[in-house]
């Protein structure tokens, strides 16, 4: 899970075939050419065709995510799964950082000292900092602050390039990717509670792929 | 998702809200308690509620894993998201610690030499060097993991305390659980085509809270 590209022949393989599989079982859907590259990614991470009907792109994200990774943008993640996951090397490449506040000790004392949530507080934190406007923003786990995140935007001007809103869970979490969508900013979300750090490293990895594809970077 | 209990109470309240939606809309299902509370927090992680279908415990799987963490055994795992995701506070308390041999680059070069996987390589290496006996070996992502895991069980002899086998894949994936559950050996298994990481970390903090919960050791 943490390759985009398997490193043997023998990986490979075993990814082409998985890929045709998922090809050949997917069924009838509506997602454009580059949309689909990232959607097959997710069901390849999960083995849940669900996602061809869950997964949600705003008009042109992921020209903008494509646009934002070849820039070097940071890449600012909710959960060190999502980082664990992703391949350094091809993000090192277009200069692009990835970034998680979740476990600085200032956000924990903030999130207990005003009973939100560490994720809320990571947020703040990177609003704070600057981060936010011109980053790859990827929730997997935390509806709290991906809805934190959705008032931001429409209330204090935050613009991330792309926000990959796929957080999973019971409370909150369908209502917290209904309002991402609802934004007038780039978004790619997992409509309704599934979601998680598989499924916002999938989404990444595509880009970065499809960013290779569009030329002029790394391979 | 790095967390097994949330730090604040707003973080819990959530929690506890999600574990009664999940009691109150999984329907009848044949599991003891024990298993019940590993299979409730896949569920929790995935949202996911045919893991109720698919978790396969052999007997005494939850006992020997509560005795293997509580034993301060080692936690060998495929990927880094899985130690990503694993709290390492609740594991260091029992003494156990968490490997992995995937990006070491011995394996990565006996992987391209002998034309296999980084993950089978890593567990021949995990083999080699006595760590695989008495260990709870979680693979969230390598079918092929599972299967050298499974052969090395059945004909080498090698005695896991605990295998978590909960590979998500379309090649292989199904085939490799099965091997797992067919052997003579304490296992817990995500039957089919689904897993990943997540399933791996959630199994794995259901067992650490229950063998909290026997008593004697941390709270």
């Amino acid at each position: 899970m943490n390759d985009m590209r398997q490193m043997t022949a023998l990986g490979r393989q075993i990814e082409d075939r998985s890929f045709a599989i998922i090809d050949s079982e997917v069924g009838a859907h509506a997602f454009a050419a580059d949309e689909w590259q990232v959607v097959r990614r997710v069901i390849h991470a999960t083995a849940d065709f669900e996602f061809a009907r869950l997964m949600r792109f705003s008009p042109g994200a992921v020209a903008a995510g494509i646009a934002a990774l070849r820039g070097g943008s940071t890449v600012l993640v909710d959960v060190k799964m999502i980082s664990a996951g992703l391949n350094e090397d091809r993000l090192a490449a277009y200069g692009c950082r990835v970034v998680s506040y979740i476990s600085d000790d200032d956000v924990i004392a903030a999130a207990r000292a005003a009973n939100t949530t560490r994720a809320i507080e990571a947020i703040r934190k990177a609003r704070r900092l600057g981060v936010l406007d011109g980053a790859v923003v990827a929730i997997g786990n935390a509806p709290t602050a991906l809805l934190e995140l959705a008032r931001l935007v429409s209330e204090e001007g935050a613009r991330p390039a792309l926000i990959v809103g796929v957080p999973v869970g019971f409370v909150s979490a369908a209502e917290s990717k209904e309002a991402i969508a609802a934004l007038d900013a780039p978004s790619i979300v997992a409509r309704g509670r599934k979601g998680g750090s598989p499924i916002a490293v999938a989404i990444i990895h595509a880009l970065l792929l499809l960013s290779a594809a569009a030329g002029g970077g790394t391979t």
